[in-house]
């Protein structure tokens, strides 16, 4: 801390907000911004702000967008046969960047967990199961992650799409790509070698 | 980059401007303020705009202050006889969180060097003369980096401190605590074995 400025010292007590960043770096990138990149330290507050109070959730994905339809709802180039559901905004980014995926999104902003008050209601079900009754949906990628409430989430995904008539699919789930085997965990290899696949 | 907000690719790009946040750590810091504090990253927004645009400089030190005269120059706490020069207001933070130092500060905001435009006028050594000339500094520890420039910048300290009558110190250079002496580099080996001390 230092102890000539009380605005330098809430600077860096708020810059610990940012995940993974502690006290020392906080204060590293204070004196930095300070230093050297005012303009840019100005810029980065006014994104905040920006960002904070405007982006809300994409009343048809529920994906973050600070226009009632968001960007990619809204886009004629996407595939509107295949849905992905999602558990956040940052598992759509992830498929966003490492696959080719043209298709449409649903983000469910959570998990089923009665225990956390996460419910059918909570994750928008009633909005997917309207958006499944348009009748345009042919695919459900169900792209939940594989976790106990993730798997039961997805369960539960894969009954509401058979009810409309729509095939569901779900991640493949294996040994990763460049991993060994070797320290592949034993819940993972186990699925691995269940779910072999024949070499043709 | 999300595709579905210009403000969150914005912000993603604007928190880009901190040490050593890339384009990961952007997208995970941006993700976790939306989805799980928003009243912090206001919070942090709201810090960011005040600090870069109230906080200039102490009229007496230099270092960063948001009123005219810092709370650390105007402390009657402080001792007046003694004054610790550094380079940065970074150098000051480190010193006043590791020592028990309680004396004065003067922030050179730079140091000697000519090529880059800091001569004597930029780092405010006419300032630093006139402290000096108020007859209360006894001692000045010249605290600059243990750098070429540096160096350069404490000789001329200690030739402006002598001129004044004033006592010049400079930190101590050697073996760091904790360090094993197979891994030192060369230069600092060769300073600690020269300036070797007596024991009692």
């Amino acid at each position: 801390m230092s102890a000539s400025s009380p605005l330098l010292n809430e600077l860096i007590e708020a810059l610990r907000c940012l995940p993974g960043v502690g006290g020392k770096s906080a204060q590293r990138m204070a004196f930095h911004l300070l230093e050297r990149d005012r303009q840019r330290g100005l810029r980065l507050a006014r994104a905040l702000e920006q960002a904070m109070q405007r982006i809300g959730n994409c009343t048809r994905c529920r994906n973050f967008s600070e226009e009632p339809v968001c960007a990619l709802c809204a886009s004629a180039s996407r595939d509107r046969h295949v849905l992905c559901v999602v558990e956040s905004p940052t598992d759509l980014a992830a498929i966003e960047q490492a696959t080719g995926y043209r298709g449409q999104y649903f983000v469910l902003l959570g998990r089923l967990s009665p225990l956390d008050g996460m419910g059918p209601q909570e994750l928008g079900l009633d909005l997917l199961a309207q958006r499944l009754g348009e009748g345009e949906i042919e695919e459900m990628i169900i792209a939940t992650n594989p976790t106990v409430e993730g798997e039961a989430t997805a369960h539960y995904l894969a009954q509401l799409a058979r009810a409309g008539g729509i095939r569901p699919t779900r991640l493949a789930h294996g040994v990763p790509l460049g991993g060994e085997l070797e320290y592949v965990d034993r819940g993972t290899l186990a699925h691995a070698f269940g779910s072999r696949q024949a070499l043709d």
